[in-house]
């Protein structure tokens, strides 16, 4: 974890003292459950619960010292709450086993996880959504291959990284669900020392499903899936960053981070405004798609379970989530404060001379009953002056002007080849598809 | 493609014909559609379906030669197509793009793969139940950090074999719902010279849902997730296979990859019988997981497209797919024809002198009232004697033999504790859970 | 491997019977190393090399058809072998095991794939430096994020890749020199049945070093070298590539790709002319190097051999020595037919009104004894008007007319810092780095 | 960087003092050399020396809360010690950009972590080496695919990964080369408003190489080469962590981490001892691997740079640096007091009734003067027998008393077959090569 990239709320999650939370709830409502089940006196929850509602602090400096000496996480956690509770604790974790109690709160921190996450994708969404309705008609050009090809408009780029992120959700609300699951089965998973129905108990009290069948662990193709979700978000986010840095340069400056008043570029160059945000977006994309390869590595553990998936989660665990969860939010800042120039873009949509209408026009002379070959052999012998008049001629005007296809196309017809709006009647419809109104 | 590691039905969708009939089929359609809409003459479609009708031989080496000409697949393809078709083949691909064919194509040929996978996957998932039925009650040990832990069932080994690659039928159904898309919607994605129905009636015909909005290409989030879940089930592969090469150690020999009489094992030591089919799953599967980092690098088109994807999914498509379904279908067999040996596990269940069931004698300790501390530390000091004599002594016999153990729990108490079928009581609910019966 | 990215050179030398005869000249060298050791008769080698004398061919569909029976590729070599050769062909292989004849072979194959790759480092090279030293004065923008940042020449651009890929060439000539070791060392690499000074006698023949401890196979961690070397190279590919893509992008059109005059460039755009080799050369990078993660997994074979790194490598192995030969030779044909057009160079330069030499500005007004934060201020409240006008506005004009500029500068102290000359006068110093002439 | 996983002096190289002092010794360094050109007064480095040798605090929070006001590191950085040093500072920075310093300093802080990690190795391989010549001639089961396969010693499986890691250093020693250059160049590398000599003289001062040609970044193809690099390192890691593992399984345990007396193994299972240390190890290999990838995607910057590779290198740069150190060092601590036990690899090379010999026997059998094929129908007719039987059978026995078998050889033949020592002959010259004595 980097301090500069995570935020309060998802860092929490990862702090050692909400891991102690989760663990002691996770063992309360084991106790609890036991005790319905007559395996341990009542007595044992009614203790830890008490203790529980004093809201009392977690030491975890003290924890920590205690696993100094015994080197075992969960067995110093349960001397440390015998120490404050009592006796009585001694029915905790009864026939459980350590892996019960971590493999569950990784559960429950990579839900929570998602929970913040899908709240940063829906307020990206919303920036998105706001942007393309703003802009859901201004024209720009369309670039294949970094070549303008035909007109589109801003907000139908927009639209785009809104149907894209859209999509992202409903894969993370997948991911979520496979993630937030409860074992609690013993050493390798039988339930030999503890009834099925403690886990379902537990299970309901943390909003968790049950892990059908468990080893000891939960299986890791869980968490693979979910971690290789956040690497194709994070791919979706360096796409739209990426666009953004294109839009930013000198060039084409058809759009702009928002640059505070104080703030200094360059060291070197005061008039450069860096399109820094976006950068850092495509560095920290790397980041989070990077936890994707070892969490799959992490899959194959050895029998019922080996213990080097371990040391992966705890650096990917808080990396990869605190990352994204910046990068998200990240990104809705810069689209919501994106400085957007349609003039810029007007003028850099007209000038090719034309040639970006060049498709029309050859759609034109092969409905107009030209060979395609042929219709295409004019339109580029025209195009070709244009493209290397670096777009002081017009294509418009080469065409009025060429015999073979005025003997095809009147004047008029040509010219209509060349109205903008030909190429917006769809996005009413794109609209609506994607934003559903 | 490894020609070895390719089954014939999964390579025939990336052959050239198959992708060229594919292209047909949607210049067919299309323009269908369009002739329906009055842009072109009913007469286009008709003269494309009546020679489809003839079910004509795809000439590939005739379209490659006009493409080594034109440098461009997609006229070459429309070339030849008028060849045989005739004059009225100028109205196909009328407003459409090639990416609109291509894309397309690859969603279909993508669905067609994810078919057979899902096909792969119950094939799978009905050997390994079946296999988990038969070996239901069979005892063995099971293990964590390759350390004998406490008994187990090889069925429900296999269950939990079962319950994993289920998840991923379910994981891969997504992944087909999100690549089966189609996009017919011109040069950047405005249907400003095809109108949006043909894109939907298309759609309907190949079983392919719309592209919401799209930008002369399909968005590539759709196959980075497409590739990622294929990552993840190849990890699952690794995890069974892994599992099934330990087995087959030397020094365990629980169970083995079936060995026909015929086959020679070694050039050097006859003797010997490697598992060499789940050491190959183990290297297919680093395969299949290769193809997730350049899918997810594709995400990030510059703009409304560049052609920076093509050359990587010509690559991952076939090689992604082919491989994942031969490593499946290897798998299944492998499975399938696994020797195992009972006697064998319950040998190695037996060579600890008991120490497996040190945990329910723990457990016992304290419900007899022993601090946690204390029974922990008698358990363990008569296990390590045990531990030392490499499974000579028996635990049994030292713990009936330890004074502070016989003041807690009688002979009889701690007999108990060493029963086998205890840890076998929840096996017909973890099975009713995975298999649902 | 996919054709169209393959050239016959290196794809040969991954063609089974290319293959097949390098086992041969393994096998023979070794026998005849026994025969002067007396292990076995001499008659055993001058059988096998009178054979190979007559030229033969290498039926590899006979050898197949062995192996389809025997499950065994080297033991199906030497039967077929020995079909060709006569009862003396049963002194081959002795004291030996297969993977000394397939990991040597490989270790062959790879230094063979190293020459070519280095041969067209070579090419690539030669062609970088040609254009280098061409445009060594050529005036053009340095940009950084994309953001006019200041004047830079073509040349010294070039002189970048050069100086990286003269880095790649080492690093590769490093890689090949890790891979090319012969094993000849028995089951278990113990020499129990063959003299070390077999292996000695191979490695000379076939101008391998010596692996000086073996496990069966030659430790992986060389291979993984080898390749990781492969991906880095590819990124330095995938560099140069965008490097390109930039500069061809319509708005900066600086640089363009070769077209050829029957070159038709979209369907449906037939002005655009689209740099799809660097575009396609992005996509190979990213190939080349998803061999890397597979080949780092390869090292941690199981004791002294699994068998899981051979499927790895009978993709990556031809995969991405192929991929990154037709990379390298593309990249060279693009170096050299690179169409450069200066006068679009010096327009872009100079289209931001001067701002490039605000720097200039900077330090002359602090040299002038002003504080650096005045400086600052005082050429950023300047270049920031000259920025909101588009580059309408000229800064060299908007400065001298500033009074608190004036107050420090003279109008031709101002003007001097306009001199495009200032920013070349390292760059003879520079070629001679990187060109050491 | 997760602390568990961190070593003190590695750390301390990533911390922001450290960062800062050598920010201040490349500003002073080249103060220094402007001064000696005459470009700015010598009284500013004077100045800065003198405050240096005050041996002041960097007070890393007040130039935290300069940044986050110009949210400009340098920058901030600069304003801080010209606050402490006073107007003489002025003459800092000047023609020099913040990624001369940035990229210089990380070329440091690479340079030293590789210095750590280099001496790292160096203790892996004395501890290596100590325990390879200890057990120099323990003779243990060699096993392919986890196959008792022939007879080796435990010191050679040693001297394998001496040599590995022996390799190992050679390439961080060449990565380190590659990393240790110094940049000082201006803002795209023209050196426009810097003399060359400036970089020489810091480059110098610092141990560093001049950059032959920068951008005003290093080139990162050299960063992924040494990242590249430790990811190798690691895998290599795995393989020995890999091989502990094997051995420590409970039907294997022919070696042990070494388990401190007070150290509780489960909370579930007292009689425990995991190889956990080794298991660590491979996860903290999959994530010092997992920073190739990133480190690859960096290369590519666009033109003369862009900052996308900051936020990755933020993370990587101390992550895999601080974990490959912590990972070296825990394997060397595993090396160093692995508990091995030779008598139990005597009882497993025993295990499996002489079927290990039988390569022996087959060349024997050969030379002999039967067909190879016969031969080995012979020797595997016997070997299936003693495999069937669990090792109750001899194989030795059962071939004395095959008729086919003892037309061809002696009983005293086929005993002297079956003697440890032959497969020993070689360790004195594998040693000589590895160890060089």
């Amino acid at each position: 974890m980097v301090p500069r990239y995570a935020r309060p709320a998802m860092t929490a999650i990862w702090e050692p003292e909400a891991r102690f939370r989760i663990w002691f709830e996770i063992e309360a409502h084991a106790t609890e459950k036991l005790g319905k089940l007559g395996v341990v006196p009542k007595s044992g929850a009614k203790a830890l619960w008490d203790w529980w509602a004093t809201n009392p602090t977690i030491d975890v400096a003290a924890i920590d010292a205690i696993e100094a000496v015994t080197k075992h996480d969960v067995i110093a956690f349960l001397d440390w709450i015998a120490q404050q509770v009592g006796p009585e604790a001694r029915f905790m974790h009864q026939g459980m086993t350590s892996s019960d109690v971590l493999d569950t709160t990784l559960a429950v921190q990579l839900a929570r996880a998602a929970d913040l996450l899908l709240a940063d994708l829906d307020d990206l969404l919303a920036a998105i959504k706001r942007r393309a309705l703003e802009h859901k008609f201004t024209p720009t050009i369309g670039r294949s291959h970094g070549i303008h090809a035909e007109p589109t408009t801003f907000g139908k780029k927009l639209a785009e990284a809104y149907a894209e992120f859209a999509r992202c959700k409903v894969r993370l609300q997948h991911a979520r669900a496979e993630i937030a699951t409860c074992a609690i089965s013993g050493a390798v998973g039988t339930f030999a020392n503890i009834d099925p129905s403690v886990e379902e108990y537990v299970a309901e009290q943390l909003g968790l499903a049950v892990e059908p069948v468990s080893t000891q662990v939960i299986p890791r193709d869980r968490h693979a899936m979910f971690f290789a979700t956040l690497g194709v978000i994070a791919s979706s986010i360096e796409r739209l960053a990426v666009e953004v840095r294109h839009l930013q340069r000198t060039e084409v400056l058809e759009a702009e981070e928002y640059f505070s008043p104080g703030q200094k570029g360059s060291s070197a160059m005061p008039h450069k405004r860096n399109p820094v945000l976006t950068e850092n977006l495509t560095g920290l994309a790397r980041m989070v798609r990077s936890a994707v390869t070892p969490a799959l590595e992490n899959v194959a553990l050895w029998h019922e379970r080996d213990i080097s998936h371990s040391s992966v989660e705890r650096f990917i665990g808080p990396d990869a989530t605190i990352t994204l969860d910046f990068a998200l939010a990240r990104l809705t800042s810069v689209v919501d404060k994106l400085v957007v120039y349609p003039e810029r873009m007007e003028k850099n949509l007209n000038k090719m001379g034309g040639l970006v209408h060049s498709q029309r026009v050859l759609l034109a002379l092969t409905q107009a009953g030209l060979e395609r070959d042929t219709a295409y052999r004019l339109v580029q012998r025209n195009a070709m002056k244009v493209w290397e008049s670096d777009g002081q001629l017009s294509l418009l005007e080469l065409l009025k002007a060429d015999p073979e296809v005025a003997a095809a196309l009147t004047a008029q017809q040509i010219e209509e080849k060349f109205n903008l709006d030909y190429h917006f009647k769809a996005i009413d419809t794109i609209f609506a598809r994607v934003f559903g109104e």
